[in-house]
């Protein structure tokens, strides 16, 4: 036997622990410790309760106290050991130093996993700190498995249990798991995904990961069926080779997008101090990132930009793209940012400029492609005639669609009526759909707002107005042109064989 | 004398044609030719009469058509030489055909310059197109000043002239100029500038640029005292020589921010069909640019950033930066991104680390700088202590505050008020302020909106607001972080002596 096949079988063991992910994301009943009896506590117990009740959660809530009494009519039980039902799941809030009692009664009632919000543990970098940490451990390796402690918890749109703070994230399920040490990042993308139109499967922000960590959920999360994308925020990891072992594997089955933080010196103290982990060098890190076939970003937002594309546009490489917009300048910007990202957008054949060019005002539109509509007034139905046509050409594999929709701000004003009034808006979504039933192409929509003034919310709503009627008819949408083409250049790297 | 000097002395001679400037940019009376007497017409004749008025120009308008009639209570004139005062400037948007004739009769009634909003000209590729534009040229070079044809005009803050179609422009006069072929580029940027707080001296859209066009230009606005910042989306120019002689030139002056599009295959293609001017290589400007100390930019969000910090941030370079924000992932980005632009994010000493992490909640925040100071609702006037303990440290010389304003939803709504209340927005922009005014150092605040969904536009707007506020006092505002370090690094590239 090779060295080689000898070091692979090491790493590929799993010596995970039974786990029953079942009970902790899809809880029947949870147990929340650190909660009290004052309706308006600001403590993270009090507010987990109010955001898991005003998130609709259906099971069982066991609020937990020491000192008793009742919370929105609900009893709070001395002990977990009071309850008098099965326990799924728990939350743990209450001060560090109680913690490791909470997690012990917890396993002694069978409780299968928990989060631990309290922060005071190893990214403290006290020896207090790190010996309440170790106890954490000792006690999880008895049978009960542990996020965090110095987390947000675990974020589950289908049954309703969320992130702290998060009381109003979306109850729609979707392809996406994401997973980070930060709090602070998941609690973001959650919000943004809610706009954005990124759904998710499950989310798991780990904080000082004593337990479950990178390593462990990446191998579940391969293999969860609720699960199509998995997304990842990383600021150190704990076990380098079981990482990336598991990461080749997962993309192997899945795309796994990466966003690796800390990589600057400056970076890598701040990871220090936020959640005790070590960094890495960039290089290094980008080198075997790819080996491993990952998605990388480079931040926040192209990371949510890149989950968008995978979760909504079918799985395949998009070579050639057609783009439609008024204002030629659009153009011009989306043939530079297409080229440094390798997609073409091939000049159309003369037949089908004619056919596109008839629909269109003259002069000053173009049917080449990109496709210059000439004004951001030209209707939906005149759109969709020019997305059928460019979509006879068979080089094209998927089109944007660029609208400027605050010029319907001068309209409105003319006319006395409402912004959404005189915007087709609901129209203009409808016609885009129906192109991609009819040309089993994809189509992406850009929606700029260039007027993000006070004076502007008008303006502000149609857009967002305009994104969620997109969204309901399954077709993603863009601030930016650079930020779609980019997105869809993550796309063709993952399925188009570059990486794989 | 050598090959250099002599080549240097023929670039440099400057052989425009004796312009006045002041009459074009602050014309005491328009004339605006293609107006039709129908109140709804559509035409551009029509909406910049309408755009002009709601601009609210003080100077006497002449609407011209040879149908005669009156519109909004103006009497419309069947010819300018019928025009009963002097003319300083016109808006031609008559037919292309009827353009060289108009053009004549300005010329003859000594209007100083023209716009000609009407396409039909070199940008159709046809010979009937170039025949035209020769026309213009011709009658140009007689003594009048052409922008365009084929352009959205000229946009002046202080006069209250206006891009077409921008009748709701800010009035607010500022130190930004803005050049570009593309009129949908300038009413972009235009408005983009309006919310963001980018107040322009003047904006230039030239179209075709028959006439006046990027090298004239560059070398009147390096000597308009009312313009401090030079910036220019560029497709192609027509002389390469004298363009990059004067672009060199204004450079030594003041910044010169340039986004060069075109670059690609396509992006070329598509130039030549917008504006009817050629592109180049990619490697080639972006040398030539470097060598000419433009500052270079990619796209048009970093070209407004850029914009927004050359104009509102002391001429100086900033070496060492503190980022205060809640939320420590927001700290590792912060240094990911600084690291990659060259911007240090010094570790704070011991002592002023205790001073700040005296007001901070504790576990969870830390002092070393990124300052996490762990919580959403950390107060104003705890924030301005931090920031004033930073400032303590020489090696800071500007900081940049991070506020997530949407987890005041969560507030707002446990208290029952709305969320304008329940953020302290207007004291925390007051005490920035007086930060800045404490230590004479910049801070620039980023606020980033999670939260874009049609049930957050009270977030969306209080950031807005937030926004708003910020500028009143001189504070430049972004988005995001990566936005406003990168936007620092191009100001620390021009001042700190690496291009220059």
């Amino acid at each position: 036997m090779s060295n080689k096949t000898k070091e692979t079988r090491r790493i590929r063991k799993t010596d995970y622990p039974t786990t029953d992910y079942e009970r902790i994301f899809h809880p029947k009943a949870i147990a929340i410790l650190g909660v009290s009896a004052d309706e308006n506590g600001v403590g993270f117990g009090t507010g987990m309760l109010r955001a898991t009740m005003a998130m609709g959660y259906e099971g069982t809530i066991y609020p937990v106290n020491p000192k008793g009494g009742t919370i929105y009519g609900l009893e709070i039980y001395r002990s977990v050991e009071d309850i008098p039902g099965p326990v799924d799941f728990a939350v743990i809030a209450v001060n560090a130093r109680y913690v490791p009692e909470s997690l012990e009664t917890c396993l002694k009632i069978g409780v299968a996993g928990v989060e631990i919000l309290s922060s005071g543990f190893s990214e403290l970098g006290t020896e207090e700190g790190k010996e309440l940490e170790r106890r954490i451990q000792d006690i999880a390796a008895r049978g009960i498995r542990v996020v965090g402690p110095n987390c947000f918890g675990i974020y589950c749109p289908a049954s309703g249990i969320t992130l702290l703070p998060g009381p109003d994230l979306s109850r729609e399920t979707g392809p996406v798991a994401f997973v980070a040490q930060s709090g602070g990042m998941s609690i973001d993308f959650a919000h943004a995904g809610k706009w954005l139109g990124v759904r998710f499967s499950k989310m798991i922000s780990f904080g000082n990961g004593a337990d479950l960590r990178e390593a462990e959920l990446l191998h579940y999360l391969a293999r969860d069926p609720e699960t199509r994308v998995i997304s990842m925020y990383i600021e150190g990891i704990k076990d380098g080779e079981r990482f990336f072992s598991e990461l080749a594997a997962a993309t192997s089955k899945k795309p796994v997008i990466v966003y690796k933080g800390g990589l600057s010196a400056a970076g890598a103290r701040s990871v220090a101090s936020h959640t005790a982990s070590m960094g890495g060098s960039r290089v290094i890190w980008q080198s075997i990132l790819r080996q491993a076939g990952a998605v990388q970003v480079n931040d926040t937002e192209e990371m949510a930009q890149a989950n968008l594309a995978f979760a909504m546009l079918p799985p395949k490489a998009f070579r050639g793209i057609s783009i439609v917009g008024g204002g030629g300048a659009i153009g011009v910007t989306a043939c530079d940012t297409a080229e440094t990202y390798g997609i073409e957008i091939p000049a159309l054949p003369p037949e089908l400029q004619e056919r596109i060019g008839s629909v269109l005002p003259k002069p000053g539109s173009s049917a080449i492609n990109p496709i210059d509509v000439a004004n951001p007034f030209v209707g939906p139905q005149a759109l969709k005639e020019v997305l059928l046509g460019a979509a006879q050409d068979e080089r094209i594999e998927l089109q944007i669609i660029v609208s400027l929709l605050f010029h319907y701000k001068g309209l409105a004003r003319a006319f006395g009526i409402p912004i959404t009034e005189a915007a087709p808006y609901k129209e203009l979504t409808q016609c885009v759909r129906d192109v991609i039933d009819q040309t089993g192409k994809p189509v992406i929509a850009v929606l700029p707002n260039m007027t993000r003034g006070t004076e502007s919310m008008d303006i502000t709503e149609l857009i967002a107005l305009t994104r969620q009627e997109y969204l309901s008819r399954g077709i993603p949408v863009f601030d930016e042109l650079h930020d779609a083409i980019r997105a869809i250049s993550h796309v063709n790297n993952y399925y188009g064989g570059k990486i794989k």
